[in-house]
C-alpha cells in the first residue's frame, strides 16, 4: 500500500488544499483505490462509493461561508466498529452480534455535522477485549510499519488507517489501553480523553463505567481540533460528564516510575528510547522526578482480575450463552470468569479502587503530569498468536490503571528502534487535563 | 422524664447562658440525672461522670478568648453507636460486633475540637438496617412524644435524645432515611447532607457508597451551625467529596408528587397535614408544581431489592457466618439475600440508577427543590413488631431513593395530629444544596 500522493491528510494541509481548489469528491476519488487494497485487515465495512460521494456532494454544495463554519470540512475519518454509524452495521468484530443502528453515535454525528466524512468501520479485537489487534474473525490487523508485527488493539484498524494515510483521523475506544497501545505501534498520537468527556451513546460497551471514545491523529494539532469537536456533554448518556478543563500551567515537573518499576520484557531498545525521551524533557528544562508507581500497578491488576470483567460479561453473555461458537474462544475464556463473581466483590473492588485513587492522586499532586512508556514491548503476529493471554497482558502494563483511576492520557511517538518500529510514551494527569496534555506535548516535542 | 429546667439546649440559648455565668460543669450536673433515667432506650453507652467532667473542666479552663473561637463551646451532643468515639466502644447495636476505636470519627473529632461535649452512644436499628428503631438488642427505642409509638430509626436514640432535651444535637447516619424518619417522628430538624460532605471515616458502613452522617437539631439555626463545623473534605476517606455549595437563590418553585403518587397507608390525617404544609408555602408566594415522581419511586425500590444490599452483607457477613445468633434474625434475613447476587447485577443496577438520575435531575431542574412527606405513616411499637418488614418498608416510601440519586435533604416539622404526634416534610435538591435547603426552611416557616 502506498501513501497518498495527494497532500498529506493532516487537517491543516487538507484545509489549505480545499482553499486552493481541492474538492471532497476529488479527494475521495484519489483515496478510493487505496481503501480497496486491504492487506492490513483494516476494514470491517466501508461506505459504498455512492454513499461516500453523497457525503462529498453535500459538502461541495455548501457556500464558502457555510464551509468556514465547518472545522472538519471534507476531512475523512474512520470509525472503530464498536461505534455506531448509521450507514453501516455495527459488529464489534463479531458477525453474530451485528446490528443496524438507527442513528450514528453522538460523537460520530458531531464529527459529521462539523464536515468530516466517514469512510468506514474498522477492525478490532472482538468486543474491544484485547490490546493486540489479532482477536478478530475479520483477520489479524497488521502493523502499518512492519506487517509482520501486531498493530496493537483493540482499536487496531482505526490506528492503521491513519498511519497509512487513508484517513485524517479515526475514532477508537479505550478501556484498558485500546486507544494508546495502537498509537505507539503505528507512530500516532492517541488521545484517551477524560472519562465522560466524549459521550458513549451509540458505543458497544466493553466496561461501561470505564470506556472512553478515543482519537488517533498524526499530530497533536489535529488531535486538539478533533477533540474540540467531539467533546460535549450529552444529557441522554447517563455517564457523560460536564468536565471543566483544568487551567493551563507550564510543564515544569514530570513524574516517572522508579527504575525498578519500569518493565520492558527484555526488549532493551525500548528502555533506551525511554531514557532518550526523558533526556529530551530534561534538556528542555523539565524536572523529572522518580515516583513510586506501585499503587498504579496494583490498580492495573484489578481490571481483568477484578469484577469489572462482569461489565464485559453483561455485554457478551446473552450471545455467548445462546451461541458459544459465535464468540472467539479467547474472549469467551476472559469474560466467562465473571459468571461466578459476586455483587459483594463488585463493591469491595470499588472501595479498593477509591482508596487507591486517593493515593495515586497524592502522587500525581507532586508533579504536573506523569509519563510512562505507552507499552514496554511489541510482538510479531506469530508470537502473539502463540501466547495470546500472557503477551496481551504485558501490553497493558502501563495502560490498564488509567480509566480505573479516572485520568486523562495522551500517547505520543517518542523515537524509533533500529528496525524501524516506533516507540511511544504516554503523558497522563487528572480528569480535565486533556487540553493541557496536548499543549505540553507540543511545547516539548520529542524526536519521533 | 422531664425536660431540663435549665435554659433549653438550643445552641444560641446555651451560648447566652455561658455568657451569663453558666459553666459546662453546672450544665452537666443538671443533665446527669436525666441521662440515668432511660425508659426510652436511648443509650447504648455513656461517658462516666468523671469522663464527662473531664471534658467540662478542659473547656472551663480556657480563656474567654479561646472560648470565643469554639462555635460549639460546652454544647452537649449524642452520637449514634455506629460512629466512633474514642471514649467508648462502638457496637452498631450488635454486642458481638463491638470494638474499641483507637480514635474518634473524623466528624466527631471536629465537633469536639469546636467545643462540643460528647455524652454517649445511642441506640439504633442493628447495623443501621431499619427505619423504625425497634431492631436492637438494647431495647426498642420509644417515641419521645408518645412512648407507645416507634421512634423511627435507624438513628433512633440520637433523635429521642435531642427531642427530650438531653443534648443540643446529635449525629445519626442516613442511608435509606435513618436521619429523616426519626426527625419527623420526634418533631426535629434532620439534616441528610450531600453524600461525602461529612466524612464517613470512623463510621460502621451500612452501604458505604450511600451512607451519610446526619444531624438532628431542634431548629434550622442549630443545624446550620453544626453542619458548618462537621462538613470538611477528608483526604483520608476515599468517598469524602469536596462539595461547593450551590449559589443561593430564593425559593419560588416547589415540586411535589402527583396526588396519585402520595401514599399515606390509610393514615389520612397525615394527608391533611401535607396539604396544610402546601397551603402555607403557597400563602408565602411559593409556586407549588405537581410532578411525576415515578422515577424517584422506581429508584427507591432498588435500595433493598438491588445489589446495594451486598454492601450491608459485606459488613455483616463475617460475624453472621461465624455466629449467626449474634445478628438479629430480621437483619440476617435482609442481608443474606445478597449472598446470591452477582457482580453483573451490581453493574446493571448502577447503569439503571445512572439512567434514573438523569431523568430525576431533569424533573428537579423544573423547580428549586422538591418536597414530600418525610414519612406517610407511623406505627405503635406493637404494630411494628408484629409486621417488621412490611411496615418498615412503608416508612421508606419517600426516603429510600435519596442517596441512590445523590441528593441533599432536610426533614422539618410540619404540623401535629390531634393525638399530638408530629408530621414532617422533607425538602430535597441537588448535592450541594444543603445550605439552601436550610435557608429556605427558615424563610418559609411551617406551623409545627
Amino acid at each position: 500500500m502506498t501513501v497518498l500522493s495527494l497532500p498529506d491528510l493532516k487537517i491543516s494541509t487538507l484545509q489549505a488544499a480545499y482553499q486552493q481548489g481541492l474538492t471532497p469528491e476529488r479527494l475521495l476519488e484519489a483515496l478510493l483505490p487505496l481503501f480497496n487494497q486491504d492487506e492490513h485487515h483494516i476494514w470491517i465495512s466501508r461506505l459504498s462509493e455512492d454513499a461516500l460521494m453523497g457525503y462529498a456532494k453535500r459538502l461541495s454544495s455548501l457556500s464558502s461561508q457555510q464551509r468556514q463554519q465547518l472545522p472538519l470540512y471534507g476531512v475523512p475519518f474512520a470509525i472503530k466498529d464498536n461505534i455506531d454509524l448509521v450507514d453501516l452495521p455495527t459488529t464489534a468484530a463479531c458477525p453474530a452480534f451485528a446490528y443496524q443502528p438507527q442513528q450514528s453515535a453522538f460523537v460520530v454525528q458531531r464529527l459529521i455535522d462539523a464536515g468530516a466524512i466517514p469512510i468506514g468501520k474498522t477492525n478490532l479485537d472482538q468486543f474491544a477485549t484485547g490490546l493486540n489487534g489479532t482477536r478478530s474473525p475479520y483477520g489479524a490487523c497488521k502493523n502499518s510499519i512492519d506487517p509482520r508485527y501486531i498493530s496493537g488493539g483493540s482499536s487496531a484498524g482505526s490506528a492503521v488507517a491513519v498511519a497509512l494515510g487513508l484517513v485524517s483521523f479515526s475514532l477508537g475506544t479505550d478501556t484498558a489501553g485500546s486507544g494508546r497501545v495502537p498509537a505507539m505501534f503505528n507512530r500516532l498520537v492517541g488521545v484517551k480523553p477524560s472519562y465522560g468527556l466524549l459521550s458513549n451513546r451509540g458505543v458497544v460497551p466493553a466496561c461501561r463505567t470505564l470506556d472512553c471514545v478515543s482519537i488517533f491523529t498524526q499530530d497533536c494539532v489535529d488531535a486538539e481540533n478533533v477533540l474540540a469537536v467531539s467533546a460535549a456533554y450529552d444529557q441522554a448518556e447517563p455517564f457523560s460528564r460536564s468536565i471543566t478543563p483544568l487551567p493551563f500551567k507550564k510543564l515544569t515537573k514530570l513524574g516517572i516510575p522508579r527504575a525498578t518499576q519500569l518493565e520492558f520484557f527484555g526488549q532493551d531498545e525500548y528502555a533506551t528510547l525511554f531514557k532518550q525521551a526523558l533526556s529530551q524533557f530534561k534538556a528542555q528544562g523539565v524536572q523529572v522526578v522518580e515516583l513510586d508507581f506501585s499503587d498504579f500497578l496494583e490498580a492495573a491488576q484489578a481490571l481483568y482480575k477484578g469484577s469489572w470483567v462482569a461489565e464485559r460479561y453483561h455485554v457478551v453473555a446473552p450471545l455467548m450463552n445462546a451461541q458459544p461458537d459465535a464468540v472467539l474462544p479467547v474472549i469467551r475464556s476472559i469474560v466467562s470468569a465473571a459468571s461466578s463473581m459476586s455483587a459483594e466483590q463488585a463493591f469491595t473492588d470499588r472501595y479498593q479502587m477509591a482508596a487507591l485513587k486517593r493515593r495515586t492522586d497524592e502522587i500525581l499532586a507532586q508533579v504536573d503530569c506523569l509519563m510512562t512508556p505507552t507499552a514496554g514491548a511489541i510482538y510479531t503476529l506469530e508470537e502473539m498468536l502463540a501466547n495470546p493471554i500472557e503477551l496481551n497482558s504485558r501490553l497493558g502494563y502501563y495502560t490498564n490503571f488509567m480509566n480505573l483511576l479516572d485520568y486523562a492520557a495522551l500517547a505520543i511517538p517518542a523515537g524509533t528502534r533500529a528496525d524501524g518500529l516506533p516507540f511511544g510514551v504516554t503523558l497522563f494527569s487528572h480528569a480535565g487535563s486533556d487540553q493541557n496534555l496536548l499543549k505540553w506535548a507540543q511545547q516539548h516535542p520529542l524526536e519521533a
